[in-house]
């Protein structure tokens, strides 16, 4: 389309108006060119494996009709401002983690993670059988995106020490990096939650001015050098059981795909989250082999008595936290799907898990 | 399409021809009709899930220029000759579960599940990262199909009892509605494995015939009625942790897709292995909840001692049912996989069940 069509169909507004409306789709030789900038970097293992799964699907998809084009974080805007430059039409989608838009509205802390809460399975099957993914819906319009759940973590450990857990006291003085729920809850337990950017880590653990980390699993927590900076890599993995990616579609966007497209979407958003918790359970499993082994990396477990006076002080402080009613109302379904399905997966998945455990098998 | 054009397209095979080869895509005003039968009702909770979600989504996402309908197993051939149907052409699409297929490929038994293998996410994260989606479809262009993952009954349970579990004794005697490598392992405990079809199984519950039997999980064994001729219902699901469910596709009728739709193809399968998990999770739950609450079904755990010697036996029955040259190989990958991610999975994901199970929270 040249420059003089593109006037004229503009009318009244004019080129400016098209270049600076970032909602109204472009077209190339009658195509939809998307910018897709995820908050990682895009080649970033795992993380990024999302963001390239559904753009690859969606361009092969659609016969190239709708061509994504997926870009780093801080290739268009610096990470965290992903997803205002989605929600003002800047760019047509983004690729992040549900709980970094905490700070826009309080309720992702807990529609991305619960300590203590759900697995990812679990996870899942609340956004798609509990009423998850209508109260997600209903978070992003807030924000003028549609929703998507596409990619997740799994279970995260308990984070990279300079200091032995041996009981609740010895939270007492940590100086953590943490966000979220899980900053609140170090913080009631007596340490000191600190924000910094994950590239001044390795020198504040060296120096002592933190003295633990928690950030991703084996796989990721290797490549940042976690593992040269801190005595310890502990278990079990109470802060983020589950933690989920979103794919959120500025809502003029969205609004131009057909139901064709849009089914498009949704299928290639359920691809990238299957290939990302597998991706995750092969390569932090090989991770975590090389971690105990060639590098010697001390694992730890945090006591049964000490995990249990953490979900009590967790669980208060989770609760004081829920103060508008968004938040009341995510942390309410949670609770109540937990409560429904608990019973069954102990006595399926979790004791198959655990007799696993048990026996000599091969 | 009228006859004369047909035939004139035939050429020489004539209109016979056609229509005995399913395999060529019918066209209804340009549209691919296929039909898809599934080894069970469609409306089978559960179960025949998947095939509906995968039909909706392609016949959506591709405007209808695919539309795929669903039958029911026995709408168009026997539910178990559903494979046959599609390796001829008959029909251009199946659903089913892995294992059902083993009658003609043994290995099919090392695909579906492993006693004591992998837990599903697990298992999906094999297909994935582990090259079982490459020994899979090595396994399935034997019978001229195209195979893709579409489902999965998450852990079963170790069934439904009349008889107490107590010790591996117990096993001695105990006749058992069981196939697959179950049977084997049955049979080497001492007991007999016994073949029925399911609309018998009350009857032989009651009269003794049988003592017990194993189905799918809470959801589907409530419809079934075996809560109302077993008296006990066991865990932990030793025998089939994982129980996935496969799409296959005639490999004619696969070859006349172009490449966008067998994008699209996959990607409806994604949906529907999702689908499927979130489905038994949370319908499991509540079953399970009914079962043990208003029904008062008496749930009992096989002793871990127990356990540990069907393990023992149940290894060396596996590995010496593994007599070919693909079962060996399906064998291999899996017990390789397994290896490797079980250290990472019992710190991680294990492990946080189960200080969930310990903890007062909520």
């Amino acid at each position: 389309m040249d420059r003089r069509k593109a006037l004229k169909i503009a009318g009244g507004g004019g080129l400016a108006a098209i270049l600076a409306s970032g909602t109204a789709p472009a077209y190339s030789q009658g195509k939809k060119e998307w910018r897709l900038q995820q908050t990682w970097a895009k080649t970033a293992p795992g993380l990024g494996t999302g963001g390239n799964v559904f753009a690859e699907f969606v361009n092969k998809a659609t016969n190239g009709a709708i061509n994504i084009r997926v870009y780093s974080g801080g290739e268009i805007v610096p990470p965290f401002q992903t997803m205002d430059a989605v929600s003002n039409g800047t760019i047509q989608m983004g690729f992040g983690y549900v709980t970094y838009w905490a700070g826009q509205i309080p309720a992702m802390n807990y529609l991305g993670t619960l300590p203590f809460g759900l697995t990812v399975q679990e996870h899942n099957a609340w956004f798609m059988y509990g009423g998850g993914q209508q109260l997600a819906e209903k978070l992003y319009a807030k924000l003028g995106v549609q929703f998507m759940l596409g990619g997740n973590t799994i279970t995260q450990p308990a984070g990279w020490y300079n200091k032995e857990i041996k009981t609740l006291a010895d939270y007492k003085g940590l100086k953590m990096r943490i966000g979220g729920l899980g900053a609140k809850v170090v913080q009631a337990l007596g340490g000191t939650p600190v924000s910094m950017p994950l590239g001044e880590v390795p020198q504040a653990m060296q120096s002592g001015a933190i003295d633990a980390i928690e950030f991703v699993g084996p796989l990721n927590d290797l490549g940042a050098g976690l593992h040269k900076v801190a005595k310890y890599y502990y278990w079990p993995g109470w802060l983020e059981p589950s933690g989920p990616y979103d794919f959120f579609i500025n809502e003029k966007a969205w609004g131009t795909l057909s139901p064709s497209e849009k089914e498009i979407f949704r299928a290639g958003a359920a691809l990238a989250l299957q290939a990302t918790i597998s991706e995750f359970i092969a390569k932090n499993a090989a991770a975590y082999n090389q971690m105990v082994g060639e590098l010697k990396v001390q694992v730890r477990q945090i006591p049964d008595e000490a995990v249990r006076g953490i979900a009590d002080v967790a669980w208060k402080v989770i609760e004081a936290e829920a103060k508008d009613a968004d938040s009341k109302a995510v942390l309410a379904s949670v609770m109540k799907f937990r409560r429904e399905i608990l019973p069954y997966m102990r006595v399926s998945e979790f004791d198959f898990m655990r007799v696993r455990n048990l026996v000599k098998f091969g």
